[in-house]
């Protein structure tokens, strides 16, 4: 078996670490760009923080906060501009996966021409800025891998870019920051931490380092989350979360995703739908149209749901792990149906092509690769 | 909790992956020196393979061939001499962790002045030339973390350094190399890797990144270690102890060894025995003595070792998981008594003094943080 590992962003855990940013934003130049959402950072005292640690260590700020949910290839190639005309020397992404993605693709974009939405896939090394990554959920992962996601308004298009290039140089991940996350945030992005982990095992390119990072993953998840989301000023369940999210991300930087998020990707594209509840809502469809390929991983899984499998078939077993998956879900009001999304049965031809269109290489890591039809079949059977 | 991860090294897996050599050493520069052990890199026909990897890719080479089992900081003083007078622009690091060390040491030392022995434990970022690593044996894990171990001749002392810029650029892990690992190598270096991943666990420094991977590793090791050692030319075995070692080494970047090594390295120091039979002659006086602060971890390896805990007490699954250990190694062939090895009773005060002055951080991080006296005692108790 060949494989790879290569995670050259240096991680930086631990209560009160923001503090710390303008340290690090000052061993990179005089000069940062803050990419942050709309309103959020500034609502939190998040983005003062960084900004308060940036002015004691004498390091200069621009701010970008025009940052949306589905980052938009216009947004960033209007934070290019801005990160052109004010020289910045480091950009530093605040805030959830849409604010770190928006980060690497303006570091990324500085130094070249054109539309960053010519970029979209994999793409060379190359020239760019040192990027610093603040995560403010536990979520993406964004932090611990090279991904940025991105959608072209023009062709409905949420599809992601990496460089050898687009790590963070530092990533701070102080789980102080996600103890304000509201309730329906914290589970969205926490199912979608269970999903990087469990995808990522799943996928035909799990390997010996993904596989560890993704069980750890996946059990802190159900061991931490319902708390997080019950009991969310409690440090206690927030912590395990934000590194479970870290963990995962470096999962999915070795393994990539596979079908749920492949499915996932076009709904919030056309909806505008929170990331994780779009997984959630097709990923029960989807793992029953994986059976049996999936068994022997999803037997697997069932042990971390605590269903003992001793004297039962992998494939009992593992229509037990969706079963619990289901209730997982249900616990975090989180939807199981696209229906109760808005998605409508006339939609999924579109959806379809556009996953087919978008996310062929998540559907070929699946374990059991899906059909245009069968696409089409297992958006239906989420309806 | 805080904690960090960084581990910049490009890892490279799979059989035949030494004949990419030479593609990543030309991207360093024209001028390569292999540095290696005095004959099983020639025996093996390895360093050829490398050699005409790097003639295909137009660079030129220079043999350091001088390396001995536990280093002396003398010799690799004249591996930088070497280096400098034939300027070459990357080092390259065949064989076991003596070699990688001592590619790690010369990389460091050509640009800094003095003695090797100067340079002793951490050490700041700075000046390194570009390192690249490819293991002959599944050990050390030295291509997956920034330490250096050497002796030095004038006190006895082994002791590692390391710092920021002593990550190997590329790491090439072929397990196709250590197909022909002797048997008695294959015994002493593979239960290096359990105790590096053993230790990082009950390490007072584990961690949320090291731990998924010290248990990895362990695993690895218990289904695989057996069938390296009795069929030494059976991949199947080889690849995931191959593994095993990296994920163990990168698992001792993040959280260290502890009082194993600590107590270890001073017999080798003064006897020049094997490294990891050095490692299993004290474990298990250490275990003991480490009983109870570490009996909640030791009963999680315990159940790595396949012995139902569930009707036990913490204490009572770690005397089983210490004798389980036991028996694992004496199927190994490899000795559980220092006596041995050759080590004398009245050898013990010097023993023990050597790994107080020079294994103390060791010593820190053990669960149970032994006196001088109890050093002195472990020691006793593995005659
Ligand atoms: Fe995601
Ligand atoms: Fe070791």
């Amino acid at each position: 078996m060949d494989f790879e590992f290569f995670m050259p962003a240096h991680l930086i855990f631990g209560l009160g670490k923001i503090k710390d940013t303008g340290v690090y934003a000052k061993s990179f130049g005089k000069n940062a760009l803050i990419v942050t959402g709309k309103s959020s950072a500034k609502k939190t005292g998040h983005l003062d923080t960084v900004a308060k640690s940036l002015e004691k260590e004498g390091v200069n700020w621009t701010l970008f906060d025009e940052v949306e949910p589905n980052p938009l290839t216009t947004t960033i190639d209007k934070g290019i501009t801005l990160a052109r005309n004010s020289k910045v020397d480091v950009i530093i992404g605040l805030g959830g996966g849409s604010a770190m993605d928006s980060a690497k693709a303006i570091a990324f974009g500085v130094k070249r021409e054109g539309s960053i939405a010519n970029y979209f896939g994999p793409q060379p090394a190359g020239d760019v800025l040192p990027i610093i990554l603040i995560p403010t959920t536990a979520g993406t992962g964004s932090e611990a891998n090279n991904y940025s996601v991105m959608t072209n308004p023009e062709t409905s298009a949420k599809k992601s870019f990496s460089s050898p290039d687009t790590f963070a140089k530092v990533s701070i991940i102080d789980p102080e920051l996600t103890l304000t996350v509201p309730k329906k945030v914290t589970a969205s992005t926490g199912i979608d931490v269970f999903f990087h982990a469990l995808e990522s095992y799943l996928s035909k390119r799990s390997q010996p380092i993904s596989k560890p990072l993704a069980f750890e993953a996946m059990k802190l998840v159900l061991d931490n989350l319902k708390g997080a989301y019950e009991h969310g000023d409690k440090i206690e369940y927030r912590e395990p979360m934000a590194w479970a999210s870290t963990i995962a991300g470096m999962a999915i930087n070795l393994s990539g995703t596979c079908g749920i998020h492949g499915l996932g990707h076009p709904i919030s594209a056309y909806y505008n739908i929170a990331h994780g509840e779009t997984l959630a809502a097709v990923s029960l469809a989807f793992l029953r149209f994986s059976l049996p390929d999936a068994s022997p991983k999803l037997a697997k899984v069932a042990e971390l749901f605590g269903i003992d499998t001793k004297d039962i078939s992998e494939n009992e077993a593992a229509q037990k792990a969706i079963k619990a998956l289901e209730e997982f879900i249900e616990d975090l009001g989180i939807p199981t149906k696209i229906s109760a999304l808005g998605v409508k049965e006339e939609d999924i031809d579109k959806l379809a092509q556009n996953a087919y269109e978008n996310a062929s290489s998540n559907l070929k890591s699946s374990p059991k690769f899906p059909s245009l039809e069968d696409v089409k079949k297992i958006y239906r059977d989420s309806l």
